[in-house]
């Protein structure tokens, strides 16, 4: 038997009342045979081939995603980790329904040349408000694409700029940009992990090494990489192991920077590599990162577009690995719905103007949804109700997993609901997520035979239930 | 004297009754003091360097922006070409506070995985309404930049696949491509011109040619780059020698083709070079273009990021053109709020899934939006009646320029409200367009010493007669 939370009060039934008790599949498939033909109307002019189903988000509702046939699943995928506080949720119909945000709607800035009045405190209240500790500043971007771009351009632009000193561009650079050739063009690099994913633009596509299919037939920047941790699990069996294969690729790490042909100017690192696989790795292990970078001038920034915004039990992911000093810059996007960088060195600003640009820099009626999600998770407590939700959901798999010849390898103790296990092969996993649907759990993979877990900060101790019942029934 | 457009029926004042007559200066400068301190404020958490000044988008109405200190400018830069129909346009306040608007934007869908029940169909009535002709499919993505890069990574995947055929990707492509080599990573090309701008992430920028300040210290592909022609104004002048500087860039491009050291993938081109100087050049030349790529397999991309949505007085610029056969992909941004790119080759579409992706692969408010500016501009006509006002105020330049020492190259000659002109140098330029705010009148400069106009589509020639008038004062 799980022990339940204590004294639990479903905050999930204050913002959604009528939320459905259980799932409801009404048809002999997922997709059924309304969403099938909707899909194949929109296959006629817009390229459909990865659609799970067509989706009725007017009936979607709190945790539950509703399809164009009607049935309602229990969501653990979420738009791709993307939905933070439920569908339809009545906090964001209000912040949707604003003044303010019908006139960020309908007057879009070009907010680096005409920015808002009200631009400032939107941040302050909202997206700032949420920064992680030591960090003060941030640039806004579209995605989690350009969120990484954009830090690399700072990367790059503040490394130049500290062996430049104070002198101007010179003549040579001025002109040999113009042909995207050296000195001008950056020869300089930014290191990633393998089977990390930072994005899809050719810039955060260069340093994203989770699968083949994302990168063929892309031309790519010969820019170096790095081995991950493969950790054994159970965690604690492993100990040693473990600890063996993380100083493997900490000292690695350390070879390929002091190694490097071209300088390093930044390191990128997700705090769990989820395309890639859902991977951990230790606090040790990303204090070594931070040690390393520190040591050889390179920059470090943590990929926080899928781990921030509270599911892994902090709001920052980061926030797990106690720093001796913060990282110089953390992105995020997805369930913040804006997206960016945060950073505290002025210098990683440009001293020129318009040099880290783009017609919008952002969009303000993204920034006035991440004020809104920030404050009911400030006001409700998400974060360490995601993180109490977590422990339980994780003890119920941990069950499972142990009983089942199908599951292994069960990670994200002690880390909220960002929790994943892996299928013994990838046919295993792919049979075990359409059963799912077909159960009313719409559920996602990650890397070959993983199975990933990103619900909502509402999916709460009744949903976890549910969730491992339907598992339980699939398996 | 002017010749007045017959029969006048003022538009802008069926959606803005209480628009201003006149722009109205109240402070000694512009930006005022309010201005000043709200911006320094953003300076300590947003890079701010580029504020022309801060902007009360709540009282900016139709074709007049609103400062912070309370000033109302006659506003023909708008968000960078961005703003189609004015601040503040019921229609689009209507779109905004519309139930399909809130769930958009509550409920944002990863589109490609999980497509909403209406995406076919806001796409129908509106994009894809809109689409060019012989255009009838659309990729969406967030910005030009962006768009643009989906567009290349088509092309790239587009001519790899020509090239293998129906064969599966190899071995050695499949593990060359984890570390960013060829054969996996393409070395193939994206050919763009000199003076193009094409955005500012590292795909797109490495086709941007506009500015050093763009793209120094930031790498950048080794990709091509052919000479855009340099016209000679006023046009008639000098017929025979505009021709001979187009013909010679087009011997120049095929032959950059023909000796290319790697495959060239695709060219891109706008119909008008707006950050670069607002750089024109011939219906002939583009149809120099289409034969060339056509004839060397190189896809042929227009990008109308800028030019598109009816200010070159046809709803896409390269309309003006009557190519013989229409572009390979038209990409597009800014005054649609949505982006990406059109296309009716269905092979411009990878046969796998997860190759052209991205967590939300666009973003339905902005097709909503969309979708509500294609029909006011279908509805009203607005592309003609841009026609018009654009030949009006091009007359009224060309009595200011003929008599002034400071003005040249005036252009944009039956091409809508899409006019510029240079000024002798670029210390008169700036001087002219800060004596142009602290007049009433807020106005963009392109290139080195050019002027740009981007009014909406709902500047009317009572606007244009302002326009004119302070122009002629301030010179």
């Amino acid at each position: 038997m799980l022990r339940r939370i204590k004294g639990v009060r479903y905050l999930s039934s204050k913002y959604f009342p009528n939320e459905p008790t259980s799932p409801v599949v009404k048809t002999a498939s997922v997709p059924g045979p309304k969403s099938k033909q909707i899909n194949q109307e929109l296959g006629q002019v817009y390229d459909n081939k990865a659609t799970y189903f067509v989706t009725d988000y007017f009936n979607s509702y709190g945790n539950y995603i509703s399809d164009a046939d009607g049935n309602k699943l229990l969501d653990v995928f979420c738009q791709i980790s993307s939905i933070p506080l439920g569908y339809n949720n009545p906090k964001l119909i209000e912040a949707a329904k604003s003044d303010e945000m019908i006139d960020a709607i309908v007057n879009r800035p070009a907010l680096a040349c005409f920015p808002s009045t009200n631009y400032a405190q939107i941040l302050k209240d909202g997206l700032l408000a949420a920064a992680p500790p030591g960090m003060n500043k941030i640039w806004t971007s579209l995605c989690g694409s350009d969120a990484n771009e954009t830090a690399y351009k700072a990367a790059f632009m503040y490394q130049h700029s500290k062996i430049r000193g104070n002198k101007p561009f010179s003549e040579e650079e001025l002109s040999s940009v113009m042909n995207n050739k050296a000195p001008g063009a950056s020869e300089m690099t930014i290191l990633s992990f393998e089977k990390g994913f930072h994005g899809r633009t050719f810039g955060s596509l260069s340093t994203t090494r989770s699968k083949a299919i994302h990168k063929l037939d892309i031309p790519a920047f010969d820019w170096p990489v790095a081995p991950f941790p493969k950790l054994q699990y159970p965690l604690e069996e492993f100990e040693q192991e473990n600890r063996q294969e993380e100083q493997r690729c900490l000292n690695k790490l350390e070879e390929i920077i002091e190694n490097a042909p071209k300088q390093i100017a930044a390191l990128i690192v997700e705090p769990v590599q989820s395309e890639g696989g859902d991977n951990h790795a230790s606090s040790e292990f990303f204090q070594g990162i931070r040690d390393i970078t520190k040591k050889h001038n390179v920059l470090f920034i943590v990929d926080e577009v899928q781990t921030g915004v509270g599911a892994s039990g902090k709001f920052w992911a980061h926030e797990h690995w106690n720093l001796t000093s913060p990282p110089d810059m953390v992105t995020f996007s997805k369930k913040f719905q804006a997206a960016g960088f945060y950073y505290s060195n002025p210098d990683l600003q440009p001293k020129d103007a318009y040099r880290q640009f783009n017609t919008w820099c952002g969009d303000p009626s993204k920034a006035i949804l991440a004020k809104a999600i920030y404050q009911v998770i400030k006001q409700d407590g998400l974060v360490s109700k995601t993180a109490n939700v977590g422990d339980y959901l994780y003890s119920g798999l941990q069950q499972l997993v142990n009983k089942s010849d199908k599951l292994k390898n069960l990670r994200g103790k002690n880390f909220g609901t960002f929790i994943a296990f892996d299928c013994v092969n990838a046919d295993v996993r792919n049979k075990l997520l359409a059963d799912c649907r077909l159960n009313g759990l719409n559920v996602g993979g990650c890397g070959e035979s993983g199975v990933r877990l990103r619900p909502t900060l509402l999916f709460e101790q009744k949903h976890a239930d549910l969730f491992l019942n339907i598992l339980e029934k699939v398996l």
